[in-house]
């Protein structure tokens, strides 16, 4: 069976979007205990994620939230984090939890979350950090030119594979150095995962690797707290990597083993799945070989509200409201909206912008003149501390795996101005029928309440003034 | 006296280009010993830069090297190493070289070069690195909307304010650490150097500062050699600061002081002069306190050759060199050339990079195919590894000071394929007259040398083939 078709066209309006037979059929021909997985899993979404969820994806679970409940706080709610499982959700009990430390460290150990969880031990700690998955605002590459990657792109997104919260847990540095440090030739580090990655039809365990300059820069944290909650299982429960600034599949949940290495993991997730090709890479000449492995995610932002096709009634002003976001331990510096597609841009008011954090996008709202009514294009762009900021167009960054879509955003609405008499008694005149504006694609014809005339047709032609007699 | 206008224009085609009249007015003005320095200063420009460097400004000087040098070999050789100076050459003697460390230390010291030089009390390290300055492709800027900054904009760059060297020195860390660490409050370093800088009519000292956190990552380095040379006076020896992957103006040279602060440095170099301002920020609104200091440089890189408004006679392909860079210890890992002005890409193979370095640019080469003659409009883009890459235009990154010109770079050159027969006709003919295609703006008007007819003429009207009857 093929995978459903959503490239092209707006994805089914169904919630979930799409079911993933393919992996439910894969994991029923495996037998037990991973035939009863998905309807397993399936309950674990339905208790522990809010209902009003985009439900990308039914199996694997993925899952982005309401653009609203993102941009209510700079920390996510557990139940509206966004959600990127890559296979079922394994139960494991916290008093059962044990993480193994091997490879090229100088004392492989393994330890049971007590041990992690000892201040006596370890320095507990607790930070804010955004998650965001390469994959987030792919829906903006595929309606323009389809794309592949390895096997089936799974998740449309649009853009809100991205969420915040405040973990806590230690840092990989100090587990390292509890194993005795990293022995000769340790260079990365592979975090694995219970969960079951199907490749193919070959069941295999989640991992993928960070090197270790990240490690030691206290990047990687190992959490087993989400927002001051024990870590809900469909987020990697009772304990997951967080490592800081980079893509979020480096972000291992379900965390049982630690194993550092020579050379990065020969993961598919880490060789095939994660990869970043230039714009002449695909489908005729993809060579993994080529791909770049996605690491730190580059300055990116997105408008929230208003979406796409709206049809706003305002006097003079839109409102605007985004997320900004730079990974790599950078952060937005600036955000500007444009009314006119990116040709002018207004600066968000510093006052409107969140706090800083080192890791962690920040939420922006303006409100921005607007007089032009009709189709217009509104657009976010961001300047990181760097000065790094994002290309203009879709296009400029189409890649064959559909990842890293940090271009400027554009939402198209339609603008009506109140302020202008004209449009005024229009609204009005709507307003009188019973009609509405809503949806955009709704024609306004209708008959005008005072003389019977139909507004499409153009009043009889009047010179503007006495004196103008051109007509 | 105004300073002279260059913008919407190109330069002076004299070299040196500007004089900087105003400057050496204030030097005779404050009297001895700084009214001798303009000529002073001259003398060893004319001792250590090469002949062919393009003199942007001869007093204070900036000097940026012809293309081709740049080009030749990662490291720039000293006498081609672009200079930024913000005023007179110092003369200070090697055995009278002294660093002051003090301020928020916990061992204010006073110590010769010869014991930062001391093996056995610092460890000496070399590594390559690349200056920008932060305003590098100012001229792409300026010739398409004005811009100001702080008093005036020295120089207008082309794309070569940006070298690369081996450095010889010490971590700014290991000296701290001598002088027992930072004391509390101490989050920011004050770089000092012997130069005088001048603020309106006021002489100053240059000093920038630097937070703590490059300091403790090891990206400050105290030079005294330069490609295995001792550090030429010009860049500021015996003794400056190389501060990696940032801007050019924290890199203090003739550093005789260092200041630990509790706030980043005062002066009008952190404060005034390196701040990046957004979109909307110009000369009827700018407030300096609005202004971003600009530290970590974005991902950038441009075409050294061809030049614009080349005529280039080929076979069917086009051969393009260039740099690429990263700031803040990224580099380059993909670069892209396009022909039709960014819409489509060819990608630079990787073969055809420099190797990688964690704090330098990356030169580059492609050969292009090209069959469309006329004007064609060469673009380069890079990708970093945090997947940053560069906006597509001039005015998309234009702000009030001209500064970080890091958009994709635009070189309009002239396309003549002999491999068609009416051009390599074309050419034999123009050869035959004894004229040439160069400058592109010179008229092809000649006799043609069979028929006397010329060539602007049309011949006479043809049927395309013998069924072709619709003329």
């Amino acid at each position: 069976m093929n995978p459903p078709e959503f490239q092209l066209s707006p994805p089914p309006d169904t919630n979930p979007i799409f079911g993933g037979e393919r992996w439910k059929k894969v994991h029923q021909a495996l037998g037990e205990p991973l035939a009863e997985l998905p309807s397993k899993s399936w309950e674990v979404v339905e208790a522990e994620k809010a209902k009003d969820m985009r439900h990308v994806l039914e199996f694997p679970y993925n899952g982005e939230p309401p653009p609203e409940k993102l941009h209510e706080n700079l920390i996510t709610p557990n139940q509206y984090h966004f959600v990127r499982n890559h296979g079922g959700i394994p139960t494991i009990d916290s008093s059962q939890c044990t993480l193994i430390v091997d490879g090229l460290v100088n004392k492989p150990s393994e330890m049971g979350l007590s041990v992690l969880q000892d201040g006596d031990i370890f320095r507990q700690q607790s930070l804010i950090a955004t998650i965001q998955c390469s994959g987030n605002r792919r829906s903006e590459l595929l309606t323009q030119y389809p794309a592949e990657g390895d096997d089936m792109i799974n998740a449309p997104w649009e853009q809100r594979a991205i969420s915040t919260a405040k973990w806590t847990g230690v840092s990989l540095r100090d587990v390292i150095d509890y194993c005795g440090g990293f022995a000769a030739g340790g260079r990365h580090v592979e975090l694995i995962g219970a969960d079951t990655y199907i490749k193919g039809n070959t069941p295999l365990n989640y991992a993928v690797s960070v090197p270790w300059a990240k490690i030691n820069a206290d990047q990687v944290l190992l959490a087993w707290e989400m927002n001051g909650r024990p870590l809900p299982r469909i987020h990697g429960g009772p304990l997951r990597a967080v490592v800081l600034g980079s893509i979020g599949a480096r972000s291992t949940k379900w965390l049982y083993r630690i194993r550092v290495l020579d050379q990065p993991s020969m993961s598919p997730v880490q060789r095939v799945e994660y990869l970043f090709f230039n714009h002449q890479v695909s489908k005729a000449n993809g060579d993994f070989k080529n791909g770049m492995p996605i690491l730190e995610m580059p300055v990116s932002s997105a408008i929230l509200s208003p979406r796409s096709k709206d049809v706003i009634i305002h006097e003079g002003t839109i409102h605007v409201r985004g997320w900004a976001y730079s990974g790599g331990g950078r952060w937005p510096e600036i955000v500007e909206v444009s009314t006119d597609d990116g040709y002018s841009w207004n600066t968000v008011p510093d006052e409107n912008l969140t706090p800083k954090h080192m890791f962690a996008l920040r939420l922006w709202e303006i409100k921005i003149p607007v007089s032009i009514e009709g189709w217009i294009d509104l657009k976010c762009r961001t300047f990181d501390n760097a000065l790094n900021t994002q290309p203009s167009s879709a296009r400029e960054v189409w890649n064959w795996s559909a990842h890293v879509t940090h271009c400027q955003h554009r939402v198209s609405v339609f603008s009506i101005d109140k302020r202008n008499s004209n449009t005024a008694k229009q609204l009005e005149n709507i307003k009188a029928q019973g009609k509405g504006l809503v949806p955009v694609t709704l024609p306004a014809r209708f008959r005008d309440a005072e003389t019977g005339s139909r507004w499409h047709e153009p009043p009889e032609l009047q010179p503007r003034s006495a004196k103008d007699d051109h007509t």
